[in-house]
């Protein structure tokens, strides 16, 4: 039998992780009512902009904006990826509660998108790191490629756990581990972390899908099996897969908790706020997004 | 951790159980075309067509014709849904290898669906397995809305150990449990597969589920980690969700098999051929199918 948990944690990276790659570029207040929809659903973590320099993704150059506008409400941990000290600098005055990195699992990958090797974007990190020192933020590590890379290179479970190890002694308060182009199956995903799970606490662990495959919510499910509690989701499907124009990319967040709430799982979520607000984003992005859940709920969509 | 088999059977019912639900007619040549394309990736059954009255499915009324036009490939077994007497005369000269037979686990779907009750459906049921008893046929029980009904009637496990039993004791040789409005959850799926399985041998067991809600390759799996080894499919995700319009209905048999090779799972089938049933039928059909593995291999639909 499945071993399943009684409680999930729920993190939301659609306002970046999928409005950075949908290719229309919307207003400032409409991100902010986004972001605050969200808050307000009960989610725990909303990543809500990114400070990557705007010639890399103009659909998010007004991150500071953003966390100007933005209300805060209680229980809600809101972050941003903060690339470089450059990016940190643009961050100072956000008020961020999240920092968060990023580095490949996949030396290829890392040199495609972020133009520099994996120790030297370790390095980068570690600068970040240290001068957040002292400063009572919390910082979420993603390493993409986890379960492969869309290159075609070989990323080894010990590339992942070098990682891991570095991003943990860098401080890093919790690992995303991203199964970023959707090559993960319930299988390789209990491979992977019946390895990772022994040089990484499992309560340091978020696990991030993409549904490019169909697969994500098996990978869930492999994912409770194997003891994670951290899930993460970008409501609608935001974001589509980079990789293959008209598939599906990130797990839609009420997917995964519709999912979740059926198994008498607890996320602290109302998914029917969570429908409003991928039906909210739907139509100010003016495109069907790929969720199931939102599809089920509100027939089909009409521009 | 999930227990997994080396090998798998995938059933094809996109011919019948897709087709079905879309509203194009298409020319008897294009299933026929269709139907054979499918038997050559490798597939142990295809459904072929339904002897339903026209006047109720009249996207399938040509099945008489579908059957004498088609050829018959080797190691692959070609059925049709009958539904009663006046079916079985239609398909008498059609030279099936399989007949399916079909009632609902929900009282109130069955009357609903076919006008009777369920213990009326049975008869039905029984004066077909009679006809047919000593010719050498296999015969497949279709159970309907073991998961719950679009209805909002309760379904309990009760009810569909019921049913099944029944099937079993009319010489069904095969029983495929459906979630037809994709309501079960990996957790649901075991728990029923927990007290079925104690009824019915696990060899005598299908599952057939619809991705409505995304969950389709979750239950797969949980599927599999109870024991079963025969799961149905629709290439393409062919058939929608007739419950809620715009939304993923059947298993895309792509998807399926994708995610059981990605595992290491063998099914015998060729994914590529596979994938080429799928553009075939979306292309026939003139409209986007919902297929994931379809749409990451061949990129946005363009009609």
């Amino acid at each position: 039998m499945i071993s399943l948990p009684e409680r999930v944690h729920v993190y939301e990276v659609g306002p970046r992780d999928g409005l950075q790659n949908e290719s229309v570029s919307l207003p400032t207040s409409v991100k902010v009512e986004f972001i605050d929809r969200l808050a307000r659903t009960g989610l725990p973590y909303v990543e809500a902009s990114s400070f990557v320099h705007p010639r890399w993704i103009p659909q998010l150059a007004d991150a500071e904006a953003v966390f100007e506008e933005l209300p805060r409400r209680d229980r809600v941990r809101y972050g941003a990826l903060v690339p470089n000290m450059h990016g940190l600098k643009r961050a100072a005055t956000a008020g961020l509660d999240s920092y968060a990195l990023f580095v490949s699992a996949s030396e290829l990958h890392n040199h495609k998108n972020l133009n520099r090797s994996i120790d030297e974007s370790l390095g980068y990190i570690a600068a970040i790191t240290d001068a957040l020192k002292g400063m009572d933020v919390w910082i979420r590590g993603y390493v993409s490629m986890v379960w492969g890379s869309p290159f075609g290179d070989e990323v080894t479970v010990a590339d992942v756990v070098r990682v891991c190890r570095r991003l943990l002694d860098l401080g890093i308060d919790q690992i995303s581990l991203g199964d970023t182009v959707g090559h993960a199956t319930p299988r390789s995903v209990q491979e992977r972390l019946s390895v990772l799970l022994q040089e990484i606490p499992v309560d340091r662990v978020a696990l991030h899908f993409h549904d490019t495959r169909g697969t994500a919510l098996a990978n869930v499910v492999a994912g409770l099996d194997s003891g994670v509690r951290v899930f993460d989701g970008a409501v609608g499907g935001l974001g589509g897969c980079p990789y293959a124009d008209g598939a599906s990319g990130n797990l839609a967040t009420e997917d995964l908790v519709q999912m979740l709430h059926a198994m008498g799982i607890h996320t602290g979520v109302d998914l029917d706020d969570l429908v409003d607000c991928a039906a909210f984003i739907e139509r100010k992005l003016g495109k069907k997004l790929p969720s199931h859940w939102l599809r089920a709920c509100r027939g089909p969509y009409r521009q």
